[in-house]
């Protein structure tokens, strides 16, 4: 529940907004999910990440975990058109109080082996499950696995797993993995880009839930403190006016 | 028909290939298809294009036509992963007999118009619709149009026609169009990227030409004829073998 003063400020900012404005808030975050979950792990290119950002917000998903191992996250703004201010998304940065020393860094690389870095995924990859998700590795090469089509998504919420555009998810992924997802494939390249592969999964998953008639609007609460964060975020100089607004005790009243 | 040349010199081509691989080029072939065809207008970005090549080898679309109005058409190996082989890509390259004056250039920017290109979208649309294509334009702002999911696809074979990363489709594109197809969106972003659309609407077209039991399988004599240029393709030394086959009156026995 937002608390008095908190919704004094909502009714303040949002009278900066046209009613337009305010209905098209409305409208997206009446579609916005938590069902569905996306999980990013140690992405390399910007442009991807982004484009995955776009494509969540294009398709409701509005919760993205971007777990760094080697590689830092970052978007960029030009692809994900905006986006990422509509969304939750949460990095976990790379550790910096682990690195590699420099010498197990050089004998890693004599033994001709890639010297490691400590995952962080199984962590990230334990909270979503204590949170009730089920983990979804997304995988061209698996064989036992489900489809963006068959997909159980009865059995509660999903979070699916896409790993760096090389090397796909990593083995710790694959072990905290439930289920494992292949989008069919049927020419002579094995495997979709990033961009591509999220594209497909959210848009068939997210007619499916809506299709199934599963629980997959967001919880009252979820929706009112979401909204608050929309409307400091879409009103022009949001911030300015709320510093006005605790500055002036008339305002609060 | 292949003549029986043309079967003899595929006969002593396959010898240079694995059981394994002529498996899979059959069991690709198997599920190519020109029911759907994939048509790019005037693309800027080559990434784009070869991400969009991927996904039709990918998703079995075996046609793409890629018209130049403004821009070449590219493709970037490294992005499509040699895709591009595989596919009957046909080229429309833009006209040199008829560039712009400089003079007309000039008037045009005066007038701050856009240079007029003479564009080739409409023949090549014509073309297509002359063998039976019914033209899909892909475009988010139309009003009156299908989904991937409801489009029509009983009626006969679709051309879905991809506009220009920014400007979308053209006027002339929307002039020829029988249909509007539109990706159901629910976020503040108003477009999927170029290949996310694509990667979307031919996933779920595969599906459903699939499922709805159409006529989608290649004619067999188109299929044999694939083959052909197929086998050549994937042989080793491909050009250099059919030569030595063509010295060699012993080989066309």
């Amino acid at each position: 529940m937002l608390s008095d003063e908190d919704r004094k400020l909502q009714n303040y900012l949002e009278d900066f907004l046209t009613p337009q404005r305010k209905n098209r808030l409305h409208s997206v975050l009446a579609q916005r999910t938590r069902y569905v979950c996306c999980v990013l792990e140690d992405l390399y290119d910007p442009r991807n990440g982004s484009a995955v950002l776009r494509h969540c917000d294009a398709l409701g998903i509005q919760e993205i975990h971007a777990i760094e191992n080697r590689n830092l996250f970052r978007s960029d703004e030009n692809v994900d058109m905006g986006s990422a201010q509509w969304l939750d998304v949460k990095v976990y940065r790379r550790q910096k109080d682990a690195p590699l020393s420099v010498k197990a860094r050089r004998r890693a690389i004599q033994r001709n082996e890639t010297p490691q870095v400590p995952s962080q995924t199984p962590r990230v990859l334990s909270a979503l499950k204590e949170r009730g998700f089920r983990i979804v590795a997304t995988s061209p090469h698996s064989q036992t696995d489900a489809t963006p089509e068959t997909l159980n998504l009865a059995d509660g919420p999903v979070a699916l797993v896409f790993g760096t555009e090389k090397h796909g998810i990593s083995r710790e992924a694959r072990e905290a993995a439930d289920v494992f997802l292949r989008i069919p494939m049927v020419g002579f390249v094995e495997s979709f880009n990033l961009s591509a592969s999220a594209a497909i999964v959210f848009h068939v998953l997210g007619r499916r839930l809506r299709n199934e008639n599963l629980p997959w609007a967001l919880e009252p609460e979820d929706a009112e403190a979401l909204y608050f964060n929309w409307v400091r975020n879409a009103v022009p100089h949001g911030q300015a006016l709320t510093r006005h607004f605790f500055q002036n005790t008339d305002l609060q009243q």
